[in-house]
């Protein structure tokens, strides 16, 4: 992740919200808004308690990433200078953690930034791990 | 869509950007985000002027569109009280529209909605129709 610019790396660590698509196993495409963390080239994305109605392993965006890993997840800026436009879009390999040191780490991370989670315990919830391997940038974030 | 709030069509209509989900002919996912108008059922986003590194045939998103017409369209609203999260999902199929009425409307629509267009000419740049086959809402947006 060395190639992007400092200001594409704040906004990944700051930024509050993305979005993750998938592809279900008819080749459609899901999108979901996510609150996540990036850290050195990961991206962790809870399945939290936030009203679903359906149990997490039901989760449309988890069986997707279990029939086809493939993901993206994009952030972007948007304002009415278009001169001031950007976006990143992370493509990698999804995978659900569901316990271990990497799960607590991931946890830990996720409550750090979200006070959010101080009401809504992530204790026990499976969480999306999404490996990048390849990183595009555009307009305010283009190297 | 005579399902849907009037909350939710109002920010169908208002919201200045979405996102848009593909998926290449390898099965692999696609989010941009997007300058769209809604009308009645149907999305139009145009490939306009901004900076692209390709011909309009040659973006991803067309050449996605034309090996899957399957998209999803995101509209979603973040805010730090949890309790007020809400989004859209539309299902659809897309074609590139390139002339004619229909592309002729979709632009006055988009011109009409976004100022920035008075100094970003759409003439002549093709549109991408989505037409919505199914509609999700959540939170803040659900019915």
């Amino acid at each position: 992740m060395a190639e992007i610019t400092s200001s594409a790396r704040r906004f990944l660590r700051e930024q509050r919200i993305a979005r993750l698509a998938t592809v279900d196993e008819r080749g459609r495409p899901h999108i979901v808004p996510i609150v996540f963390v990036y850290d050195e080239g990961v991206v962790y994305t809870p399945i939290d308690s936030k009203p679903k109605s359906v149990p997490p392993e039901q989760l449309r965006r988890v069986r997707s990433i279990l029939a086809n890993p493939n993901v993206q997840v994009l952030l972007d800026y948007y304002d009415e200078d278009w001169q001031r436009l950007g976006y990143i879009q992370l493509r990698g390999s999804a995978e659900l953690l569901r316990g271990g040191t990497e799960h607590e780490r991931a946890i830990s991370l996720l409550e750090e930034k979200y006070q959010q989670y101080q009401e809504l315990p992530l204790e026990g919830r499976p969480v999306i791990k999404i490996t990048v391997e390849r990183t595009v940038t555009w307009g305010r974030f283009a190297t």
